[in-house]
């Protein structure tokens, strides 16, 4: 197909009305600069009307020299006033944009219940802005609300409204799912319709996943004739989200057969999907289509053996594509063939017949029982794969922590840890404070292993989750702590549990260390100055 | 529309399929009986043949007297071998239901490549199968794998599969998006080909999310024919999941005009789809459509004030519909108008001119650049507002807590908390040990207020949650804590932010009673037996 589309993200705005996700103007500027490496054609940055943080996003990122096209947000005119004195389209002009995305009502019951206007004014409201941004030399794209909504309700005015908008002068028609509720056939029908009557502007859509359809909607309207499609990095938006581009792009390229980004630029999709997560700080579900850490993570132990002897029986498509990877889980379910395929892919040589084999196997059923989780904590797991295999040594002798935490009215709070261990028949007691429990657990630990270890100077926590096991009653339960350690150039994960949250840290954090240490020998000679060029091996 | 449609559930079998997701024989009955109440068809229990845990829940489910159809999975019969003699098909027949669910190939390159055999072997497996459970008295569905890989690849045998097993006897072919590929409108061409070819069998669809587009094929094949849907709730499934049956319900029912679930039935959905998450043990993404949290929270400035004025301006169905509810969010993006529908919402006079609800607006807002966040934290946003509303009274004065947690090697884990507070003049100091650092604060605190406000028996914390909300140094920057508590009717959250996970959970401790605590009264006289009877107020 040739027909050339357009990815419109608006990550940045409407992507900021889902619940718990604000942004900053640094966040914003960051994740601009990782859309336009992913290579969309249209990044919208904001409204710039709206409030001080908006508006400096949009003067910093001139500074920037994206190739993506840089958008801001704005409504029609004011009812009953003019477009040359409205304060929102002029905060639009200012921002130095040189494309504006204006919103207007093209849903009748909106326009009487929310605007409180006639149809009419209405159409001039949105004639009048369009046309002044358009004399402003503004590429305009004009988003219009509850476009499907509109149309089933009141089919002529809808379409009235997308004829004075393209009247006006308006680049792009984007029909709007506001609120989520269409069905892909719907959207089919709709678009369709529209599409027969445009004819000098391009056709938009913009979903939202109400019914867990935005994606498809998206695709329902490209098939009937849309060429840009708006969405948001994972989806983020308002009550469910809107469309989802880490879904929308793959589906359009791999599936429908249009180069919506180049090749390579594709390959970058999971990585911009996890940053942008990571920079929103908003959990990313596992299973979330193509990008998600599970996308392509097998657990049937059938499916786990035809995957090994070729990935098209279990895989729509070959991972790497998007930038993501096949993942053989661990699990009751899967049992002995996946722990012995996660074993070769360590390059730990286990003989499936063997006692041993089975012994460690039994073993990791038998912590997962007590609340354990491997998938979760790969770590962890090569750490007891390893410790069966016999290639690894302890560390220490534990001998026992002490961790206090006190805090009085009017006075900052003291975490404090002391660390006893014992190293080839030395002793060691080391204390620490921390600005956490954790952090001073952490301190005393590595205070106690540093000397023997530098190494472990370049390595550090960057995350840090506890669960409630069994939440019938919360602080009375088991929890899993899982923590992410990460070095200069790798990241690994460990697991601890127990019903003492400190208790369980402290085991994921003997792992973390123990991990990060494989291969590597003890210092024996004190005086020497640690080498910086020491890497860590393994890992 | 009259056809009838059927809902096939498959959480406690392709559900556990999901990375994370383990069920136990108990876990398993307790969700059946869930979804016997909200009136699924159809529940398919797991493998007889795969694991002791499924032929127990086979065992007892018996026992439950359950209006839905209980199936058991299991496969075609071995290659070159006799369905009589089958060790899984056996155990289908034993598991004691009516109902068999049979999974069979139909895409040569999997019948070549996993199975190993020939088409026409694989052809007399499904046609041997599905006789010999047929004269068993069961009443057979058909699982094709792979269907629409398999069809896309070799139409005519594809085809050829689902001929041989409706002349088999089977009762309803189910075509299978295995891998998760398929495209809406692919589906729909492909499905109506079989609806025009197959005459006494009914059709049914089972599809995988990996493309964002489960609901979608779902409902493209209802459209084209096929008469039983198969899903899990929540979507739990295998890499992307399943089709998410808590999204494809209430769209054949409130979209498309299927009468699927009772009105009132469909009411239990949000209850049904949580508490399947809570047995699962498994985060219920906030903005799942139709029964997250977020589905109809609102949180653009605009938008709040429209649907304040008409919940169809931005909500595409009545939230209480499928038992869920409009949420109203504070953040810094509605500012002062969310704040103040807030009061209303809880019935606390507040006058928007007023100098003191800026300043509480002010503040909440202060708390949140901390890292507070009361979009999940309800309670304590309700103890803000009262605060500056002056009608709540303070428990006590804090003077100070410590907090001590021992481990030696061979011993369990000691934790022990230590509380001081001031309670009208009266210095009260208790100790109390615990499961875990937050329960030894818990006890403690409750020891020291709970002469005084006996009320505080009837709660108990329900959920913990932990998030680090600056990654960078995971163990060394802020965290937020999150607690739910529950008495017998109603469930609160609270929240604490600090860069002490110890101090964090203190203070969403304190919000937690003092919630609970609204409108009671300190219990003056010691003497007197607390009433059993006694409420809490509020709540």
């Amino acid at each position: 197909m040739s027909k050339a589309l357009s990815i419109f993200d608006t990550t940045l705005r409407d992507g900021t009305q889902g619940e718990g996700i604000s942004l900053s103007a640094d966040d914003k500027l960051k994740i601009a600069k990782k859309l336009d490496q992913l290579g969309v054609h249209y990044i919208e940055g904001g409204i710039p009307g709206s409030n001080s943080k908006d508006i400096e996003f949009f003067k910093r990122v001139q500074d920037f020299g994206l190739s993506a096209k840089i958008t801001a947000f704005g409504s029609t005119r004011r009812k009953d006033s003019i477009a040359e004195h409205d304060a929102n389209l002029k905060r639009v002009i200012e921002s130095g944009v040189q494309v504006a995305t204006l919103v207007g009502k093209s849903w009748d019951f909106h326009v009487y219940t929310a605007l409180q206007t006639t149809l009419d004014e209405n159409l001039a409201m949105i004639y009048d802005s369009i046309a002044y941004l358009k004399r402003q030399g503004l590429e305009v794209i004009f988003d219009a609300e509850h476009f499907f909504d509109g149309y089933k309700n009141n089919p002529e005015y809808a379409l009235a409204v997308m004829h004075k908008a393209e009247e006006a002068g308006a680049d792009v028609l984007t029909m709007c799912d506001t609120n989520g509720g269409t069905m892909p056939h719907e959207v089919h029908d709709i678009v369709s319709v529209l599409a027969g009557r445009v004819t000098t502007s391009r056709l938009g859509i913009h979903t939202h996943n109400d019914c867990e359809l935005a994606v498809a909607n998206s695709l329902s309207a490209v098939r009937a004739g849309a060429e840009q499609i708006q969405g948001t990095m994972n989806g983020y938006g308002e009550r469910c989200g809107n469309a989802n581009l880490c879904s929308i792009i793959p589906n359009l390229q791999l599936k429908l057969g249009y180069e919506v980004l180049e090749p390579e630029r594709l390959m970058q999709l999971t990585n911009t999907a996890r940053y942008v997560s990571e920079i929103a700080n908003v959990y990313m579900p596992i299973n979330q289509p193509y990008v998600g850490t599970s996308a392509f993570a097998h657990k049937g132990g059938i499916h786990v053996s035809a995957i090994l002897r070729d990935s098209r029986t279990y895989e729509h498509i070959t991972p790497e594509t998007v930038g993501n990877r096949q993942r053989v889980l661990v699990s009751e379910l899967a049992g002995q063939s996946n722990i012995l395929s996660k074993a070769q892919e360590l390059g730990i040589p286990f003989d499936p017949e063997n006692e041993d084999t089975r012994e460690v196997i039994s073993k990791i059923k038998d912590l997962e029982h007590q609340g354990y989780q491997f998938e979760g904590a790969d770590a962890s797991l090569e750490l007891l794969l390893r410790e069966a295999n016999g290639d690894l040594k302890e560390l220490f002798v534990f001998e026992s922590f002490k961790m206090l935490v006190e805090k009085s009215a009017g006075k900052p709070v003291i975490s404090e840890a002391f660390v006893k261990l014992n190293i080839d028949g030395t002793s060691i007691y080391t204390a620490a404070e921390g600005n956490g429990p954790v952090n001073a657990l952490d301190n005393a630990l590595r205070k106690a292993l540093i000397t023997y270890y530098p190494g472990l100077q370049e390595i550090h926590l960057s995350d840090y989750k506890v669960r409630v096991l069994d939440d019938k009653d919360a602080t009375a339960s088991k929890v899993r702590v899982l923590i992410e350690s990460r070095n200069y150039e790798n990241s690994w994960s460990t697991v601890g549990v127990s019903g003492n949250v400190i208790e369980a840290s402290w085991e994921a954090l003997v792992d973390s260390l123990r991990y990060a240490l494989i291969g590597q020998t003890k210092r024996e000679d004190y005086t020497e100055i640690p080498s910086a060029a020491r890497g860590l091996v393994n890992h």
